[in-house]
C-alpha cells in the first residue's frame, strides 16, 4: 500500500467533483475454477485498490457526499479461520492504513443503503457484482451496468489517468520486469521448444518477483492471430516468435510489452525487411508523443509508416494519404496503436473506453481505427503502450479480397505469398511527460541487431 | 477429449438413473480479472467437461430424460471473431466429438426450458451460473443452491467417483508431472531464495506441460498454517519447507502431491523425528487402502499412529484409544486424511461434500474429524490422497491450552518449545483397486534419506 495520506487525498479529490449522494464500491472475490474453494488469484477491483489500497476479498465502501462520512464494510475472521489461515488483519487495521476510521461489517450495509436516495456505483465487469448489486438496491443483474453512473466514472478516470510520481515509480517496477521478462524468453527459446515452455518461462519471472502477470501470455508462432492464447506449437527454425506479456507488481500496477524474435539466431531477409518497416512505425510514434498531440494522429502517423514501408516492399501502392483515409493499412495493422495502462493493463476499460478513452467523443466506424482504444489529446501524467504491428491475417486477405476491398492500395499477388508469414510487433510503456515523453523501464533488444544478439544466448 | 463413445456411454448411463425431467448443464464463462475481457484461463466445468467434453466458454447442454434428446447449446464465432481469434471449431463439429448431432444457439434455450415441467440442475458454484439461473429458470441467486436437484447430485457422484482406465492414465499424466513439480523444488530450493521463486519454478513446470495448476500452490515455510498462499518470506537454512503442489492436464484432470523437505542440505534430529512419525502414518495409511475399507478408519488408524509417535517424542501421553476418541491428536493433525481427486482436485466438491464424500451420511462434528472430506466404504475405481500431517499450530495451542482442551493426553510445556517448528505432510495419490491399491505416479523421495540426497543437486 502507498501512505494513509496518499488514499485521503485521493478520496478528498474526487468528493470535490460530486454534490451529493452516496458513491458505493463494490471489492472483488474470491472466484472458484471448478469449485467455490479452488479460486484464481485473488484481483482486487482496480478502483477500489486505488482509492482504499484493501487487497482482500469481501470488502465494500461507501463515501457519503454529504456528510463526509467514510465507510469500510468487511468482516473480520473468526478464531476457526485463524488457525486454518494464521493471524489476519482486522477490518479496522485494514481501514485505518487508508485513512477510513469507521468500520461496519457487511451486514449492515443493505439497510445503511435503504435509506439512501442516491447511491451511484461504477459498472459492474463480474457475474459477483450484479449479485451484489441485486441484493443490495434490487437491480437486475441484466439492468446493472445501465444503471451505473456516468459522472462517477468521469470522475475516476480523470483522476486515475493522471498518474502521480508514486503511481510511475511502481508502475515502472512492473515494466522492468517485464523487461527482464522478454530478454529471458529471447535468450531462451529454441527451436523444438512448445510455445508453452517459453511461456512457462516467462510466467516463472512474473511470479518470482512476487507479483502475478498483469494479462494472458500471448507466446506465438502465429503472431498474426491477435487474441491467441494457444501455446501447443512446436516452434520450428525460419518462423517468428512473437510475445506478449507483462508483471503485475504486488500492488497491482501493470506492465505490458511485446516483443518479435526469430526462431532461428537471425532474421530471414524477408522477416528483417518487414520488422525494420514496424519498428520504424513504433519509434516513430514514440517520438511523437507530448501533451497536447491527439492519439488518433499518433496513430494514423504509425499507419502511414507502415503503408510506406509495405510500398517499398512491394505489398501496398496508391497514394498513401488516400490509403490512410480509406483504412488499406488496416489490412496489416487492423488493431489500435496502444491503450492506457495502469492499475489495469488496459486502464479502467471496465468503466467503458467510449468514456475513459474517449472522453465520451464518438469513436470511429472504419475498420483498424474502431479498434483504437484511445482517442483523446494527450495529456502529462497519462501513461500508455505503443505496439503498431504489421500482421498477414489469411482469413482477412480471403475477405478483403473477395470483396475487393481497398483493391487500388494492395498488392494482393504479392501479399498471398506472405500468407503464412505470421505477424509482428513491438511494444513499449510511456509516460507522457510535461513537455514529452519518457519511455518506462529499463531499455529492451529491439532493433534487428540488438535482438539477433540476445539470440546468441539461446544457442550457446 | 477422449473418444466420441466415451461421452456416449457416460451420457448413457446417467440417462438411466433418471425417469423423467430435463437435465440441464451450465458449462462455465470467462471471468474477467479486472475487467472483463483480462480473463484468468478458462476452466471448464468439470462435470460438463466429464459428459461432453467441450473445453470452451458459453456452452449449455441438455438431457431430456422422456425423449431422449441431447442438446448442445452453443454460438459460433463471426468472420469478425475469426479474424482476431483465427478459424474456430463450429458448435456443430464441437458436438459431434462428443457423439451429439442435435445443436442450437444459447438463445433459444430459454424458450425450450420454459416449456418443460420438471428441470434438474447442479448446485451452482460460480456467480455467472447464478445469473445463468435467474434469467433461464427465474430462480433468485440466494436460492438457486437449494434448489438443485439431490439426486442428480448423487447420480453424478456415483457415476464419476469410478474412474476408468483411460481416466487413470490421464490422472496418472497428472501425477506424474505433478512428481516433476516437487522433484524440481527439492533440487532447485535454496537459502535467500522467497518462496516465490519456489512456487515460480514450480509453476513453470506445470505450464511447460501445457496444462495448468490443478490448484494454488502452497509454497511455504509456515507450514503450520493450512490455507496459505503467501509466497513473500525469504527461506532460511534450518526451516522446513513445505510444498503443495499439483498440475492439471489440459482434459483438466488432477494430481495433486505435498512433500516436506530442509531449507538446509539435511534434517534437524527434531525434524527428523517428526517426519519419520509423520511418514510412518502415511505409508500405513497406504497400506491399509482397499475395497470394503472405511474411509474414516484410515484416518483414525493415520491419528493413533501419529499420537503414538508424538508421545514416543514427549508431546503427548495417556492412553492412545482414549485420546483418539477424545480427538486430542487433532491438535498436531486437524484436518482430513484425504479427499477424493479426478477432474476436480478435491472431487465433486461443488456438488456438496455431505452428498459425495458422505453418501448423505452425517458427518462428525468433532475437531478433526469434521474437516475430514471423505467418509464412506472404498470402492474399486476410487482415486484419493493421502496427506496426514503434524502441525504446530501456535493460536491452537493456545485455544487448546486456554481451554485446557484434552490436556490429560498433551504436555503443553514440551509443546510449546515447538511452537516455532511449523508443520509437516507428504502427501501421494491413490488408486483402490479390485483387490487393493495402486499408489498413482512415479515414485518421489519420500524418506529422510531419499529427500536428503534430492538436497544435495541444490547445493552443487
Amino acid at each position: 500500500m502507498f501512505s494513509k495520506q496518499t488514499y485521503i487525498q485521493r478520496r478528498m479529490e474526487l468528493k470535490k467533483k460530486f454534490p451529493s449522494g452516496i458513491l458505493l464500491f463494490l471489492g472483488n472475490d474470491e472466484t472458484g475454477m471448478n469449485y467455490a474453494d479452488n479460486t484464481y488469484h485473488f484481483r482486487q477491483d482496480s478502483t477500489f485498490l486505488y482509492y482504499f489500497g484493501i487487497s482482500m476479498p469481501g470488502f465494500y465502501a461507501t463515501i457519503d457526499l454529504d456528510s463526509g462520512e467514510e465507510i469500510i464494510f468487511g468482516d473480520d475472521y473468526t478464531i476457526d479461520s485463524i488457525i486454518w489461515m494464521g493471524d489476519m488483519p482486522t477490518v479496522t487495521s485494514l481501514a485505518e492504513k487508508s485513512g477510513i476510521s469507521k468500520t461496519e461489517t457487511t451486514g449492515t450495509l443493505k439497510k445503511k443503503l435503504s435509506k439512501a436516495e442516491n447511491i451511484l456505483f461504477l459498472p459492474p465487469y463480474r457475474a459477483e457484482h450484479q449479485i451484489k448489486l441485486l441484493n443490495l438496491l434490487g437491480i437486475h443483474p441484466n439492468e446493472a451496468v445501465k444503471k451505473a453512473s456516468i459522472p462517477f466514472v468521469l470522475a475516476v478516470a480523470e483522476q486515475r489517468n493522471n498518474k502521480t510520481s508514486e503511481e510511475i515509480t511502481e508502475i515502472e517496477k512492473a515494466v522492468n520486469t517485464t523487461v527482464l521478462m522478454h530478454r529471458t524468453a529471447m535468450r531462451y527459446a529454441k527451436p523444438g521448444m512448445t510455445e508453452a515452455h517459453v511461456a512457462a518461462k516467462v510466467a516463472q519471472i512474473a511470479l518470482e518477483s512476487g507479483g502475478q502477470l498483469s494479462f494472458p501470455i500471448i507466446a506465438t508462432i502465429n503472431g498474426q492471430t491477435l487474441h491467441n492464447h494457444f501455446h501447443g506449437n512446436t516452434i520450428r527454425k525460419g518462423q517468428l516468435f512473437l510475445l506478449d506479456a507483462g508483471a503485475e507488481t504486488p500492488m497491482g500496477y501493470a506492465g505490458d510489452m511485446s516483443s518479435t524474435f526469430p526462431v532461428s539466431k537471425k532474421f530471414t531477409p524477408e522477416q528483417r525487411d518487414i520488422y525494420e518497416v514496424c519498428l520504424t512505425a513504433h519509434n516513430s510514434a514514440i517520438e511523437a508523443l507530448k501533451p497536447g498531440v491527439h492519439f488518433r494522429d499518433v496513430h494514423l502517423l504509425a499507419a502511414r509508416i507502415i503503408f510506406d514501408g509495405l510500398k517499398n516492399l512491394g505489398f501496398t501502392k496508391g497514394n498513401t494519404d488516400d490509403a490512410i483515409v480509406n483504412g488499406a493499412h488496416a489490412l496489416f495493422f487492423p488493431c489500435g496503436l496502444g491503450h492506457l495502462m495502469g492499475l489495469d493493463v488496459h486502464d479502467m476499460e471496465n468503466l467503458g473506453e467510449q468514456w475513459v478513452g474517449y472522453g465520451g467523443e464518438p469513436k470511429s466506424t472504419q475498420f483498424g481505427l474502431k479498434s483504437l482504444r484511445l482517442g483523446t489529446i494527450l495529456k502529462p501524467g497519462y501513461v500508455l503502450t505503443i505496439e503498431p504491428g504489421i500482421y498477414f491475417i489469411p482469413q482477412l486477405i480471403d475477405l478483403w479480397q473477395k470483396n475487393e476491398t481497398n483493391k487500388q492500395f494492395l498488392n494482393f499477388d504479392k501479399i498471398n505469398k506472405f500468407r503464412d508469414f505470421s505477424g509482428l510487433r513491438n511494444e513499449e510503456d510511456v509516460l507522457i511527460t510535461e513537455l514529452s515523453h519518457r519511455v518506462l523501464g529499463e531499455p529492451l533488444a529491439k532493433s534487428v541487431a540488438e535482438v539477433e544478439n540476445e539470440r546468441k544466448f539461446a544457442f550457446d
